[in-house]
Formats: structure tokens, sequence, C-alpha cells
């Protein structure tokens, strides 16, 4: 395989920009062009999320060739959800690899901020399950539900885990604060990290990314340059949350960072800094786990140990991450490798020199995840030998035969969220839960209150059209349910008897 | 570069597809599988327009891998509209001649039938300029102006045109009539396409592809098959018709064309027969121009005289092509590879031994085509010598600044249609006409008539807001600016004598 490396790079100012998309994407490529040693380029490789629906613009491919000017070569439009700007990457990865193409102009972007917030909200929301969706699933809510199973799974007290929640963004706005080119340039205080309202149970304003527009842009090139693309993977996992076995990790990352540690022969312990994708706190922590650089349960820890610090051992979003930087949804995977390498290039972080960077982005929850690993030219190549060093992959399985039987009218709470910014048609506060029914299958529904919600909690399942509703069993209906089904053993056994003296006679 | 060979392949009945989109994908791509040597695959690339907006559907790789049972792999979904599913193949060959992946499903599929055709059409409409959308301009319509001006520039009489439209379609349906899989398999008579509606003079219903639901699938792989994946190219072209240099011709596909030769060291003499992209009968007529199998000007003679028919020397769509096979958008550029390698493996054609198959897919008007040469890998590879024979691309032109002053209040009709099938908003019948105004530019504008519309006419031009109207000029307007002129240019004359007599004083 021919090795590829990374030539100019470039990306806009991220928050509010009132550019067309078009023009967007050609500032961020003709600063990469700029910066680059030849100023041509074989084809355009363009990661973009919704392009149809946030602004309008189909055939964006060929739009974006007419805009730069460029009319004539190649350009295709690559999409994985918010990580289309790093699958467009990959793709861009693969074609120079093979020799196809020279050089490749590749970009990722986004316009969002435009709409009303509920308008955007409802296109990000597109991007998970329907049937969740229709509950009034949101993609911070689904965040909240997997951050209330984190605590749970690891024992974290209420306080423990909103500390480690708020210590992630408390870093990254303070990385944010040293990024010229980042939506928030401002330090937050924890209090007002408390103050912040919130979403979605745990999660506060502070935790969530923002709506942001903006481009980023990089030229992948056969040619050897100082910074080389020395890995890249992607894996995918459910769409949906109830068809997950697992919901403190995901899989699709540690397929792909399977794959970029083992194509770059290295591990986590030789990345030197990460950029990853923190659309929501707890992500980041669980990326964190998923990507091998600490065990699982204790990413929270090393947040706010300092581990992951700026002047840390593994800076993690020195940028500010998409909690600081914002979030562009197409732009967010290929910003990331833009900042990689410049801080491997001497920038941003002038005081150290690190060899080696990493890029991780997510596509939905979750579901369509990449890896890249950067690397300076100069660094003696020190490989890893013998065994890797980094988590396993989940294996993949094959979707699960539904469980037999019907649906069961009673169930318990496999993790939850009360929502206070509902979609559009929901009233808040929404408590929503994940509910695993007797028969052991998983179904996303409403609560009809949001009282004494709790993980394994007993609950009633009631249907309405497709659409489930639950209520927390309380103590007394408990009792009596145990009475009645004492009392049917009692009966039950007594019939036997009943029936044994019959053959008896 | 690593070879990539064709394995199995699979495609749906098109037509109305009552299942969901993402049961179409799994459908062609269970047969692709069923039909390939092994049933495993290193990742799914997928080709699909707009699912964003006709179905509801975001995040499709990751709900396509899900799906076919398959979460876990790498799934990306590619995107240059309507020949997105030879874009997915393009992206597919590169990550499989890069020894990336070994195996690679790419499917291609989209359902459009659900919608009311007026939606569909605005859907579809969003791929062109947006401010010719803004007059009224279709994809029928923009293609019917090409019509005209190519009737124009080749001197065509209008019934010979009408002959030539008239004979592909009627060609391609009586092709659809043998594929069991088309959405079309009735031969239709002259009588039924001369009674057809119009759509957008000249072209009538039977001129123009039907909206179709479908899926298609190809196994690509790096282990030698049967069929060999032996070139593959693309090109973009200028999106707004206004911009354009040439009307009747796509530079797009000679530049695709011009790479796929070169790369499978053939030329269009050594082709057998080919699957392109009718989506309008003149459109099948200019590619088979700019593909460099007829000189410019020849491709309808070609059709009239039976060359290109099902048992012709050449023949083109043998599978009725997107005309009668139909055209589910993002389908139709894997359709024409799941043809073509059906055919070379003996199927659908059976008294023919062909060798070498193309397809030529084309994104919007013209604006991102493709073309893909595959090849028997048991034939002898007979390579062209010498000098490449088909025609050379135009060259890659950087968009041309704006033409200095206003824009004039007069021009002329570089092309025009008249639409009967008008979007919503616009009552039929709507003239439409790209009009040269005098210092250079084309526009797009309406026409406050219908009357006298003919290429080269002289018009006045009416802005309101970002909107031209035309009108044309009447003899008599003619007459009387003549004189208006000349007494111009009396007084101008008279002026300067008296200012020569000045100077003699």
């Amino acid at each position: 395989m021919q090795s590829v490396f990374v030539d100019g790079v470039g990306m806009t100012k991220f928050g509010k920009d009132p550019r067309p998309l078009t023009e967007i994407f050609s500032q961020a490529a003709q600063e990469a062009l700029a910066a680059s040693k030849e100023q041509e380029v074989d084809a355009l490789y363009i990661g973009v999320m919704n392009p149809e629906e946030f602004t309008g613009d189909s055939n964006i491919a060929s739009q974006i060739a007419d805009a730069l000017g460029l009319t004539g070569i190649p350009a295709i439009r690559i999409e994985t959800a918010s990580s289309a700007g790093a699958a467009a990457l990959q793709a861009a990865f693969q074609a120079i690899a093979s020799g196809y193409y020279r050089r490749v102009l590749v970009l990722g972007g986004e316009k969002m901020t435009h709409l009303s917030t509920s308008a955007t909200t409802r296109i990000l929301a597109e991007v998970i399950d329907k049937q969740e969706r229709q509950c009034g699933a949101t993609m911070p809510a689904l965040a909240a539900m997997i951050a209330e199973k984190y605590r749970q799974k690891f024992r974290l007290s209420q306080s423990r885990l909103e500390n480690m929640l708020c210590s992630v963004a408390l870093k990254n706005h303070l990385n944010g604060s040293r990024n010229p080119l980042a939506q928030f340039q401002k330090a937050i205080t924890r209090e007002a990290y408390f103050a912040s309202k919130l979403v979605a149970t745990p999660l506060r304003l502070y935790d969530c990314s923002p709506i942001t527009d903006g481009g980023a842009a990089v030229v992948l090139t056969g040619e050897k340059t100082d910074v080389r693309l020395s890995g890249i993977g992607q894996g995918t996992g459910p769409l949906s949350l109830r068809e997950r076995d697992i919901f403190t990790s995901f899989p699709a990352t540690r397929i792909a960072a399977a794959r970029a540690y083992q194509m770059a022969e290295t591990s986590p312990q030789s990345i030197d800094f990460a950029e990853i994708h923190d659309a929501f706190t707890p992500f980041e922590i669980i990326t964190t786990e998923d990507l091998g650089f600490f065990p699982p349960g204790k990413g929270g820890d090393a947040v706010i140990e300092g581990k992951t610090a700026f002047d840390g051992p593994l800076p993690i979003n020195p940028s500010g991450g998409l909690k600081a930087r914002g979030h562009p949804v197409g732009a967010s995977g290929l910003a990331q490798v833009v900042e990689v390498a410049k801080r491997l290039r001497g920038e941003g972080h002038s005081k150290r020199h690190f060899k080696r960077g990493l890029t991780q982005s997510t596509g939905g929850l979750g579901t369509n995840n990449f890896v890249t690993i950067l690397e300076r030219t100069d660094s003696p190549m020190i490989k890893n030998p013998g065994k890797p060093v980094f988590p396993a992959p989940v294996p993949t399985s094959p979707k699960k035969a539904t469980p037999p039987g019907s649906i069961s009218d009673e169930g318990e709470i496999e993790t939850f969220t009360i929502v206070y910014v509902t979609p559009d048609g929901f009233l808040p506060p929404l408590a929503l839960a994940l509910i695993r029914e007797r028969n052991g299958r998983l179904l996303m529904a409403q609560g009809e209150d949001n009282e004494h919600l709790k993980i394994g909690r007993e609950v009633y399942l009631r249907r309405i059209d497709d659409f489930y509703l639950f209520t927390v069993k309380s103590h007394l209906q408990k009792v009596q349910e145990s009475l009645k089904k004492l009392l049917r053993h009692r009966v039950a056994w007594a019939s036997k008897e009943d029936k044994s003296s019959d053959t008896k006679l």
C-alpha cells in the first residue's frame, strides 16, 4: 500500500458564519491549498452530513467543485452522520493508497446556525432510531441515558459522576480559550457549569456541544511530507439503544481503533495526544476508555486528576474539542485532523514536541466511528513489538432474533433520563426510559410521571399505538403483587394436591 | 495497483416497491452475497442520493449495516446526485485497489414512488442551480433546452430530431420488454410515443425516465473472478446551464471516459455494448458521442439506423436503460454494472459472446459523471496500441470572471423550451429560455408569452427581484430600433462633422 501524507491544512473560525456553505468550504480549501507544496489536486472528497435539510443544497460535490473554480475534477460527497469529515478522509486515504490519485483535497463542513434550535435538533435527531425518536428521544437524551448507565455500572455517586462531567467541560472550555478558531474562547467556572440548565438529566447545557457553522480542509498526498497518516480504521454499531448489548462503551470505536493501531503498528501507550468526539461530555470519558487510554470506568478519574489536561501526560482535546471548538457536524471529524497536524507541526502547543497524535470521530450515537493516527515523519519509527495492548474489539454479532412471546406488560428500567429540552410536540419535563420487559426485549418508553426513577426499578408497561408508556411500581403495588403471587401459588398447590388425591382414589 | 474483480451481483425488480428502503437494499445485497464465492465482506459502500428528503432516513449507512445483520463492519454512504451508485463503486474500487479491503459490498438504491410526482420533482430539481430553479426550471426542462440546442447546432429539422428521440424511446422500451427486472416490460409504438403528452418541448413523457424504487448490489473483490473492473473514471461539469461553454456535450463524461479508457488500455472501438444514462432520450444520443462511439451530431442517426439496437453492432442499453428499466436515482449507476456483469456472464444476451462492456452514469445535469469498463478475464487481453482514438476531454477551465458592465436589457435566445409539466407554483405552459444578454452573460429567464421562440431571436429583458422575464422582439420593434440606431448614427456623424468644422475654424 502506498504511504499517505498530510500536506496543507486549513479551517474556518468555527461559530456563527453568515456565508453560504460553499463559501465556508472554499475558505478552508483555499487555506489548505495555499499551505501545500503544490496547489494542484486530482480530486475533491467532501464530508457533509445533511446539506439537503440544513440548507436545501443537493448535488453538493459538484457545487463545491464549481465554487472552487475546479470544475472538471472528480468530486464526491461522503456521509456517515456526524463523522462524515472522517469518512471523507478515509475514502481519500484509500484513493491515494491505491495510486489512483496522487493528491486529494479533503473537505468537511456544515452550516447549521441559521435554523431554529428546534429545527436543528429535529434534523440531528434523524440519525437516531425512528421508534426511539417517536418517544421524544433526542441525541442529548440518549447520551444522558448512557451517562446514567455508566454511573450505575461503575457504582459512582451522583455527585462523583457530575464532577467527572464538569471536569471534562471545564478542561475543554479552558483549552478552547487558547484556540483562536474555537467557537467559545472563554474558560468557564464550576459555578457556571452547575448553574447551566439541565438538558436531560444528568446532562447540562455545558455537557453538550453547540450548534456551529464551519469548514475544514486537508490535502492528502502520496508524496512524503512531515506528517504521515499512519493508521486509519472504521467500525459500526447498532443504531438503536434498544438493540445494544453494552451501553457504556462504543464497539464501533474499538473496532476502528484496533484497525488503526494495527496499521500504524502502535498502541495507545505511544499516542502523545488526541482529539476525540466529545459531542457530550460522557462520550469523551467513554471514548478514552474505548481507545485503550484508560481502563473501563477510569476515564472520568483521569480527567479529574488532570491526566488529560493541556499540560498533562496525555492531552485530550487540547483544541477545545467539539465542546468548545464547536461542532459543525460534517466538519468535526476533519477539523480534528487539522488540529492534530498543526500540533505535530509545532503550532498551538509550542513548548512540547509531539510525535504522534490520534483523532476519533463518532457518527450518530456511536454508530459509525473512525480512528486516525498521524505521526511526524522525522521521528524514528519506534513500533510496538509483540502483542497489541489495546482492548480487543467486541466481535461483530449478527442481529439477534426477536425473543419469542409477546411483549409483557411488566419490566424494569435499564436506564433513564428526564428531558428538559424536548423536541417539538413534547412537553418538558419528559421522562424517558429504556425498559427491559419480562421476555428480554428492550423498549424505549415514556414515563407517565417523573418520580421514583432508578435503574432496576420495576415498571408497568402500557402500549398506545406504536408507543409505550411506563409507570414505576409503588411499594404497595409490589406488596399486592407478591400477595397475589403467593395466593396463586397456594391455589395451584392446593389444586395439585386435590388432583393427586384424585389419582389416589 | 491491485486488480479489482466483480464477484456476485444482484438487484431488485425495479418499479413501485412497497418495502422500506432498508429492505430494498437488503434484498439486492443478499442476492449479490448469495451469488458470490464467499459471503464475507470487509465493508459496505452505499450510493444513495437523498434518503433524507425522500424517506426521512439519515445515518443510512449504519441503518443498512444493521438491517443486513452486519453491524460492526465499516459502512459509508457516497453521493454525487443521480450517479451515486457509480460513485460508491468507484470509492469501493479504490478501497480494494489499495489493499485496504479485500472484499466490499457495494450498494445503490433509492425509494421515490411513495411521494407525489410534484414532491419528487421538487427533490430531484434540487440538484440543479438555484437561480435556474427559481425560474421554474426542472430537470426535464433543462434537458429539453439541451435537445433544442442540439437540433440547432447540427441543423436538424424538428421532425428529424423528434424521430431520433422517438427511436431511442422505442429501442429502450423494446429492450425493457426482454428484462424481467425492468419497470416497464412492454414495447411501445411510434403512435404511442407521439401521442404521449409534452413535458417540455421537444420532450414527451416517453423521453423521460420514470420515478422508480429499486436497489442494486455488486460484490467487488481483489481475488480473480470471471469479470474484471478494468477501467473507471469520473469528471465534473458546471452545475448551471448558464455557466457552460458547450450545451451539446457533457465534458464530465469525456473526462471520465478518457480516464477509464486509458486505465483499461482500450478504446471505444473495443467496447462490445454499453449501459448509459438515458434519463432523457437526448442524453443517450449525446452520451454515445461523448463516449467516442459516434462523431458529434451522429449519435441520433446511429439509433435510427439500428446500430445501437439489441442485435446491432453496438447495443446501447440492452437492459432497457433508465428509460424502461426505471431510474431509482441512487441505484441506476450500480444497476448498470449489474446488467453489464450479467451480460458478460452470458445472461440476457445468450446468443452473443461479449468480452467488454461499458457503463456511464450521470449526476445532475451532466455535472458529476462516471464511466466504468468491465471485461471478461478469460478473453485474451488485446490492448489498443498507439494513440488513444477517443475524443480528448475538454480541458478544465477555471470559472470565468463575470464580464464587466451591468446586465443589459436586451439579448438573444441561446436555447429555450416550453414547459408543460411545471413545478408547484408555476402555471403551464411556461416558456423558459437561456438568454445571452448584450454583455455576454447567460441568464435563465421566463417568457412573458410563448410565441415566436427560436434560437437566435432577439429579446427584451426585464428584471423583477432575482428573476428575469423576456419578450421576443417583434418585426416592427426591430424596424423601429434600426431606425433609432440610424438616427443616432446620423446625429453622431453630424455632431462630429460640426466638431471637425469647429477645429477647422
